[in-house]
């Protein structure tokens, strides 16, 4: 029976890993981590109220309780592809040889060659880099309450006006607004500022216009400074600079402003489109490769492109793995077709705007509980789910004293 | 009305802070680190047991939720304390004036200058300290497996046979000698050594023979390499030698030999006696000073020494803390004395020793059991016990798949 790899441990080869071991294939897992993470909550870890343990799941312990039982991982980071061998490259360890090959290896930050924000601006896309955010934003806060100057100012900025932008944001300035007064009574909400920055005329693109404008005055309301139609020119390790000649003086930036392919990448050998997506046909193979699929965020089907989400990769992923197990059973399927249950996103506390095919639009109470609803359901174990619930939970009901509820250490100087 | 500055939000400091605000005082607390750590289960982090986050309290939520209203909290850590202006010192900041002070800061691992020690060994007394450890051992179990060489090894030795090296071992070895096949099963047993090195011809030095012996033999059944009579005279990075001329090689020494005064407080003015612990008298006052107190593990009265635990440190805050009040109303209060409600260490799961007095002693489920409640109670905060308790709850129930539940990134180059 044919070998089977999938590289990388997020929504698309999880999802994908699972159907082929419980159809009784030989599967290794390969990621970098010894974890999955459950991306759309890191900006929870990100601003104190929830442990990185809540929203990442082991994969030894995934694969070791899939039924079907063929299924391996491997911890490592790839470093190229071997297509003549047909073996997976790894940092350590010998290669792993595939007969089918499913890459998931999902993307990285874009900074579309904008000077300077590879070096100065944070992501908050993994465990690692959310937690570093919420380490400069703490410390800045904590230093702050130790200086006596009335103008003094911390300001983080925040560069996209998508979902992750928008969550962050709305988060900070809810703090700053609310749980500054309680948590660090030294300092005055002008003290702190939060900056969206957005190049289009509006914030999140995929929604309706209702949607957006609720989205921007929902912003507005919690002490976000909502900057639309600005551009970013370069970033400087203390300070911003727009196209238009602007400039903002800035503690932290964080660039959520695009994804896009690993560099590494490159090296592989496979057509890659816009964003660096490798290039996949109607079946999910990448284009001039009979044995290779890829899904989720890193893949592009030019003549039908899916956005960049969570329900798009766990779709493809399981198609890709049906199509391997029909391939093998000498049959066929139809192309992969999306089923688009909806998007959401969150702003602050009861507040979140969610689009659900063909015409519903919710926002405020109804949305969040939507979205905390549906994110709850989507985090991999009981456990996760019930701490991120009970963390979540009481970060709502004792806001604002819970803000700041779970930090790190303070850098004793400051960055 | 006086002015109270206390150093230090460990388990001492908080309690006398607390006290002092509700009798309506102006208290300033000060710590490094903006929460305070519930440090007899930072094994638990150090073992991919607990989030950090599961036993760290924010001090900020706690001094604003403090009735009395008068407690304010200071995020730095103290540099030193200008005895004739009487004020505390600090690295960020201005110094704070007191008229009352009580030093509660805790101590930090004694090397007993051991050449190699401090460069080379690990602690696990803080949050930090206790995620770096977890981080080695978890990378090198990951490491491990990416090897074929059937004779590699992984070694742990943790180097001190009191509680907190005890319950360190013996964790580990249940990891080993249970988890091994399940969550890592390209490795052998024999791959994992787990050894603990103690120099005195016993474990548990406080407690009473029969406990230690059922200690050893739990600890030898889960696989630990008990080596008793064993000094260190030296720590490699890459070995332990030992006073007898022996030699283990090893991949991460954990020290937990014992504590002693940070450094800097023999710059403070204050007289020190053994293990630089600050020299008191019967009512916790530090020998030659009418309005600085000193309490905890970081104080020593010579002719009423206390054991460096969580209740003394508790009940002599406390008493700093009413021994100030009384003073303040022209009144005098009895000599402290402790109360020993029991001591208790863990071994693994369902093995436990506690000891209550007058007589009573307790192993396996029982001991282990009341080791869980306790500490649960002790816990500050509902959502601390509730995260702390389902999450030992699930490792428990679910073990041996869930271990490495919570661990993070494996660093791509071994150590």
């Amino acid at each position: 029976m044919s070998r089977i790899v999938v590289v990388g441990g997020g929504f698309g080869g999880l999802h994908a890993f699972r159907v082929l071991v419980k159809a009784g294939h030989r599967v290794t897992l390969i990621d970098r981590n010894p974890y999955t993470t459950f991306q759309p909550l890191l900006y929870q870890v990100a601003t104190g109220g929830l442990n990185p343990g809540d929203i990442t799941y082991s994969l030894r312990r995934y694969v070791s309780t899939r039924p079907g039982g063929r299924g391996t991982f491997r911890r490592a980071t790839v470093t190229g592809i071997d297509l003549d061998a047909k073996e997976v490259v790894v940092s350590r360890g010998d290669p792993v040889p595939y007969d089918q090959l499913i890459l998931a290896q999902g993307v990285g930050a874009n900074f579309f060659g904008i000077p300077g924000a590879s070096e100065n601006a944070r992501t908050i896309y993994t465990r690692a880099a959310a937690l570093q955010v919420r380490d400069l934003i703490f410390s800045g806060l904590e230093h702050l309450t130790a200086s006596k100057d009335p103008d003094r100012r911390f300001t983080v900025a925040v560069v996209g006006g998508g979902a992750t932008g928008v969550e962050m944001a709305g988060t900070l300035a809810e703090m700053k607004s609310e749980a500054l007064p309680v948590v660090y009574p030294e300092l005055q909400q002008d003290n702190f500022r939060v900056v969206l920055v957005e190049m289009a005329d509006t914030v999140l693109a995929p929604f309706a216009e209702r949607l957006q404008h609720y989205t921007i005055h929902q912003l507005k309301k919690r002490g976000v400074d909502v900057r639309l139609g600005t551009a970013v020119k370069e970033v400087r390790p203390d300070a911003l600079e727009f196209a238009d000649g602007g400039r903002l003086e800035t503690d932290v930036v964080i660039w959520a402003s695009g994804v896009g392919a690993h560099p590494v990448v490159a090296q592989w050998g496979v057509p890659q489109g816009r964003g660096g997506r490798i290039l996949i046909g109607g079946d999910l193979r990448v284009q001039g490769f009979e044995d290779i699929y890829a899904v989720g965020d890193c893949a592009l089907d030019p003549d039908n492109p899916q956005p960049q989400l969570a329900q798009p990769a766990i779709q493809m992923g399981e198609y890709a793995a049906r199509h391997i197990i029909a391939r093998s059973a000498g049959q066929d399927l139809p192309p992969f077709a999306y089923a688009d249950k909806g998007t959401m996103a969150t702003i602050g506390r009861n507040a979140a705007v969610a689009q659900i095919p063909p015409g519903l639009a919710l926002t405020g109470f109804p949305a969040w509980s939507l979205w905390v609803g549906v994110h709850l359901v989507a985090l991999l174990g009981g456990r996760n789910r019930l701490q991120t619930m009970i963390n979540m939970l009481f970060r709502y009901v004792s806001w604002p004293k819970s803000a700041a509820g779970i930090i790190g250490d303070v850098a004793e100087v400051p960055r």
